[in-house]
């Protein structure tokens, strides 16, 4: 009955060395899944239970793929079947499969600002705070977010999950290079904004109304020698009560506040 | 050999009731045990697995135990009895009991601002979420810490691990009525600056520059009818990207740093 449901390969996709073979990857949890299929992307295949199917969320998701222009095929399968090839710990019953880079049927995700604002991750390499961060860049609007260097993927079924899907809503992409990366931001005429824990400029003293970089370094060491030496700003968030670094995905947040405060003040949107 | 050593006292209070019979609590991780010694705060027994002890760090951990008024006992054990008490997945080896509300023995936390800075957690239930805020919230110099009504509990394993043991360094207390805590606050002079989705004023509209307490909903429900008809003023975050709302600990950074940019300008510290 299920012979012809792709478990093991979506099993197998879990590992980074799989997906780049394959160019396939998960996305896992009802909220998920939903919002892939609501941003228009190619899905190659909708994996849900049978006790999800009969549910509320069950249904919306359905009518979801009714709606979409390339939902792939639809399986209702046995939890057991399920879990088989779910990578969480508390599975809930809805995945999908689906080529990376995302394919955009109705285009790619609009420009918000006038002037981009664009994210490089540097050596990130928790999946939770990439996913946090490509998350709170999409509800602010970010033009691309580019994880760099020892960074988590981005396209693994981790972040994907931990962006609540909202990866599929804002320009994301890996380059392993990040010198380069920067290098490119800066000739194009963007101001590289890099996060240091002290010694930097006050957000507030920074303009972030023109093209802009926010540039976030690893969770231990921060950024390196190598790319505080770019040309650009240091910026440190600052700290009044115990003088302890926030998590990079906490200051991303502060520091996409800031940029969304300045912009909306001055009318750049 | 380690017929003293309290792991099953420890094992057990992973659950919440053991917690509150006991008034104890654990806290673990190589920097957490160090913050918790470092915060000066009474400690009961520290118990580290004997690969740990011979580490750089866990010769910093012992140092900080010398250092400490009353680090309690001390437990160098087995890898195997270690994992047995551990609730985390992959255990790191130090791990120190300690009562609950937390015994500073040199005294409390100081304050950071010339006003009150005060969280107040409706129902967050995540205990990632709670540990994200109070870690933010000891970063910025919070005055209380308040977490109410379903939320997880602060003092439990897992909370004090997402804080990275920065609970030990800001006020922080639960407390099951929300609503008697929020008109607590609102009857001594606390302007209440409730975090809505949508519909709020700007943060860059609130004055955070008097007594002011952020009060952050339940990650799906947001705030209940019955906090929204107290006195106080709305604030939204405003996303001009994907319309969906930012995560509770996120919103709960962007509004803290627009606290610390109001005061920290206005020489308010």
């Amino acid at each position: 009955m299920y012979s012809n449901v792709p478990w093991r390969l979506v099993k197998s996709l879990s590992r980074k060395k799989e997906r780049e073979k394959t160019n396939l990857t998960v996305a896992e949890g009802p909220s998920v899944v939903i919002n892939a299929l609501e941003s228009g992307i190619k899905i190659n295949a909708v994996i849900v239970t049978e006790e999800f199917a009969g549910t509320d969320r069950g249904r919306k998701l359905h009518r979801a793929m009714t709606q979409h222009p390339s939902p792939g095929k639809y399986f209702v399968v046995s939890s057991e079947l399920y879990n088989r090839m779910s990578s969480t710990k508390s599975p809930q019953g809805a995945l999908c499969l689906l080529n990376f880079p995302f394919c955009f049927l109705s285009g790619e995700p609009q420009d918000t600002w006038k002037h981009s604002l664009d994210i490089v991750g540097v050596d990130v390499q928790d999946p939770g705070n990439v996913g946090t961060i490509i998350r709170n860049g999409a509800c602010v609007g970010a033009s691309n977010i580019i994880m760099c260097g020892q960074s988590a993927d981005p396209f693994s079924p981790k972040v994907i999950r931990a962006s609540v899907g909202m990866i599929f809503k804002v320009r994301t992409m890996f380059q392993e290079d990040s010198m380069s990366v920067l290098q490119n931001l800066h000739e194009s005429g963007t101001m590289l904004y890099k996060t240091v824990p002290r010694k930097g400029i006050m957000p507030w003293e920074a303009n972030f109304r023109s093209p802009s970089a926010l540039v976030l370094g690893n969770e231990g060491q921060g950024l390196g020698p190598d790319v505080l030496e770019l040309p650009g700003t240091c910026i440190t968030i600052p700290m009044p009560g115990a003088a302890e670094s926030l998590n990079v995905a906490m200051a991303c947040s502060a520091l996409l506040y800031e940029t969304v405060r300045q912009r909306i003040m001055a009318g750049d949107i």
